[in-house]
């Protein structure tokens, strides 16, 4: 079976266990005949695969009455894979998605580690340092380099914390934010499990 | 008495009851003739001073073995004006520090509202929100706007409750923070009035 998620800058395939990716701008999607399903956040390359019948669209195959508007398609399946749990997932943006006996409760939205990053910089010159994610959370900083990660770790440890459910990482930044949030299960391919569960719950495989 | 806070933009003054600001850029410091206290965090402004003797820096008459090297002289005074307190000071960057019994415990940064927003905004056009200011902290989110809000005011609002001492909020979004921190106190002046205390103290005035 061949899944594809759709992101602002490339195309995310997972053929059977082999992961790979596409640049949005670069490849052409009709260079596929197999049949296979996707997911898109990206509205121009969901314009060019109307008209391709072998890309499934999964999104009509998702009850969208829970989740609330605006939320990215990736988001929601994420969540529709998930019982009972935090869901962090780590890139450009970090999202961070709540679901207690299978409902969605809510979720934030927090900056991803780059662009945080490039946010204490822009402030002043002295806080351009990358972010320490070996901080011991439990000793108010007395550096700066731990003073900014800390601003930006640990208030977001805290408030997932709070929430006493197991966590989830996800996305391209899972590994580091798993040295803040030691117990957390990592499971880099949560997109591309929760799209299988999706298929078989539909019948459409 | 004349009281001055040099930042980076500009100098804040306090003439008695009277407060108001100059830019460092137009403003002449050898215009002032009387005699007046100043703390600066910048170099350049600092580098003028040092030939005007009316300009008395407070900095050496605080011990600053508590601090740590690179903590700005502006929150070190503000620190040694409290004796139990967590102190936010929500300008460009919002500051947090922590003092318990008259000692610093440490401190940190976090991005102020302005360069928040514009994180944002920066990571994807569908987060182009304002904060919500007026957002219900007790209620996960579930629309962008207040799912941004929620990432950068609850991640805050939860570590910074954590150390069950009194908040005191000063800087130029105070009034904002209050929104959310609704038992502190908003203390627009706490930087002159702890320069006072440190005149008082060392008995130069």
């Amino acid at each position: 079976m061949l899944l594809c998620d759709i992101g602002n800058t490339s195309y995310s395939f997972l053929d059977e266990e082999r992961a790979y990716k596409e640049s949005v701008h670069s490849f052409n999607p009709s260079s596929i005949q197999e049949r296979l399903f996707y997911i898109s956040v990206n509205t121009q390359v969901n314009a060019k695969l109307q008209d391709l019948p072998n890309w499934i669209n999964l999104e009509s195959y998702i009850d969208r009455s829970n989740y609330y508007e605006t939320m990215g398609i990736d988001r929601v399946v994420v969540c529709e894979g998930v019982r009972n749990g935090v869901i962090i997932d780590a890139g450009s943006a970090v999202t961070v998605d709540v679901v207690r006996d299978g409902v969605f409760e809510g979720g934030f939205i927090y900056p991803g580690r780059a662009a945080m990053q490039k946010t204490y910089e822009n402030i002043s010159d002295a806080l351009a340092y990358s972010f320490n994610f070996e901080l011991n959370l439990d000793k108010m900083p007395k550096n700066s380099q731990d003073a900014i990660s800390y601003g930006y770790l640990k208030t977001l440890f805290c408030e997932v914390n709070s929430y006493g459910l197991d966590i989830i990482l996800t996305g391209g930044d899972a590994l580091e934010f798993k040295k803040i949030f030691k117990d957390a299960k990592v499971e880099t391919q949560l997109i591309f499990n929760s799209m299988k569960k999706i298929i078989q719950k539909a019948d459409i495989c």
